[in-house]
């Protein structure tokens, strides 16, 4: 019994998750579907790689993804099968060539051109997720190789999106907010591996945040920033939205200082 | 292993949707339970059967769909399972008596009158998707015939709601808007097989949409009008809401224009 | 084949139960993951207890309950399991330990200590869900025994929430608003035992609100009162939202009134 997910920005007032895991049932019927995320901003291919990114190093090995966040859905775009190496093994995700698999180590990829492993050879124009791409995730699960789904693609060749990185600085690194969540916690682009082992505060706009371990070392109300759980720095409030107090959003530049404190400043985690 | 759809207005605040899970679960472990659409506006009938109505051919044979939008519920209005013949064999419908399976090909039904079916022979006034509809559904899951739960109902006799058709005007058709999507998408009642070989614009208020195969086809931020994935005629936006930027509700007139052009101006799919 | 449910502050725009699930699928594949409700308000105990308190019930024995509003995560706060004896046998909770079990009938519980059964010893700040709470209630599906999990504590020692009771007056009860749900339905504290067997109203502000056994007694967009299915005393509007008709919100108060008219005024159900 494998694991499929579905990545989306499909939103939860209409049935088209609901009718993918119909396609998916009557191909693959022991196959277990997984909601990854349904509530991506539509046509938000940013926000769906961040949650990709940030989620299939916790699934077993050969899990496969399905993610539509698919803006040319009809046009020209390739369909691509591609085999990511992530830290739980090999994984297959299915999706749109438009980006989603920028930064992930891609190891092969195919594009989805046999119309055998399509619901039918007459697709849609406007919803592929139904009537290509889970039902080759729903073949793929049983056991059908990616080979047969289309010819081999230069992974080189795929669509790469224009992500910004950190950069360093003389006294820290520059990045920007890459993902605000639920909570109104803003996520940057600063790995967690830079962080480490020194002591720092983060400057958003005129905010001067200082560091904390956890949520709940800064007063209610207060802005703190420290390492999130998908890996980055972060800036929260405790009990609030930092999207909120501080106004912020994303794309919005960020700046990490070091400090020059001792060891009663250094992060101590 | 057999799959139970749940489609309700229960929204995603609350544990209404869960509860009914968890009853499902504790009578039919085995049975795979898929989400259909928890997002119907509250008792939004019409809304529901259209999602039904778009959905259950997507679902394998044998499927068993719950849909919980009930406004009457504890009132006198009847429940009902009922057959229907879909496009992937014969599916099971459980639900309240109230025009959800109006225009649906019905083969046979029954009232749910056996209480030894039911979670408690004493209902929730107020909850029936718990006490009645899922316990229900999940017997019928485990191989319970749908006489066993209580006398057969004339086919004829359930409520009907009063859908508006399209209908043929000397230049096109007239319909109206019968469907507002989480993206804003425009779907109208007028069938894709009225619309198919031959060329045409849609009309809605003051605006002429003109027709395009895909999304992509139109310039970003203007309409189009194109044959939906649920099968109808549909106004959308590229990389925006047709909803908002047309300013069209559910129940907007809408007229489709044949064209008197060429190949060129001929849908191409 | 073990139930586990997840119930949660995270919101439907992100990857945070998704994760969940991918991190329960690598340890206990077999087990089926109901979402027993991801709407919780940010941090908002007392409605996530309530969730609960209406929802276990309805599952079935050894059901495993995983509960992450978590307002302290990463602080000092103990995570813990319990045991806790339902009305379908004993189920297992597994949450921090912030008053999310004020109420219910705990067998025994152990503090989550022993890193064995976490995702990784070296646990996020943030997101305990995904490293202790998901890899725990995954290592208790798969049979492994609660003292495993680390050393018992006393029930009495765990966080208790004040929880305010309904109180008995001359004429009736008083007490207040304890949840309100998607439909704008209004949940006080009242038992239901307590208003069974005799007529009443119910007073909230300046609106005295009659009794009704369905919605559909009342005319569409009046107010009635009744007993609900969460097994309380209820206000609701026929075909609208008594928060909104009412301007009620969560702590307002009620207060049954007995109303002393013959067998015509009583409850009919």
């Amino acid at each position: 019994m494998g694991v499929i997910t579905l990545l989306t920005d499909f939103g939860h007032r209409d049935n088209y998750a609901g009718v993918m895991k119909g396609v998916i049932a009557g191909i693959s019927p022991s196959s277990q579907v997984v909601d990854l995320n349904h509530g991506i901003q539509p046509q938000a291919i940013l926000a769906a790689r961040f949650n990709l990114l940030t989620s299939y190093g916790y699934f077993p090995a050969d899990t496969i993804h399905v993610v539509v966040v698919d803006p040319g859905v009809g046009t020209g775009r390739a369909a691509i099968a591609a085999q990511v190496l992530t830290a739980a093994g090999v994984q297959t995700v299915v999706a749109p060539d438009n980006g989603i698999l920028t930064g992930f180590s891609m190891l092969r990829a195919v594009a989805l051109t046999n119309p055998e492993y399509w619901r039918t050879p007459q697709l849609s124009h406007t919803f592929h997720g139904r009537d290509l791409f889970a039902p080759v995730a729903a073949h793929l699960a049983n056991g059908v190789e990616l080979d047969a789904l289309g010819p081999p693609l230069e992974v080189s060749s795929l669509v790469r999106l224009n992500i910004s990185d950190a950069i360093a600085t003389a006294h820290g690194y520059r990045g920007s907010i890459q993902y605000i969540d639920h909570f109104g916690n803003l996520i940057t682009n600063i790995p967690a591996e830079l962080l480490a082992d020194r002591a720092w505060r983060m400057q958003l706009g005129e905010h001067t945040v200082p560091y904390a371990k956890t949520y709940g070392e800064q007063a209610v109300g207060m802005a703190l920033a420290l390492i999130g759980s998908h890996g980055y720095g972060e800036i929260a409030v405790n009990g609030g939205s930092a999207a909120q107090v501080l106004q912020a959003n994303i794309g919005d530049p960020v700046a990490i200082r070091w400090r020059s404190g001792g060891p009663s400043d250094a992060p101590h985690g």
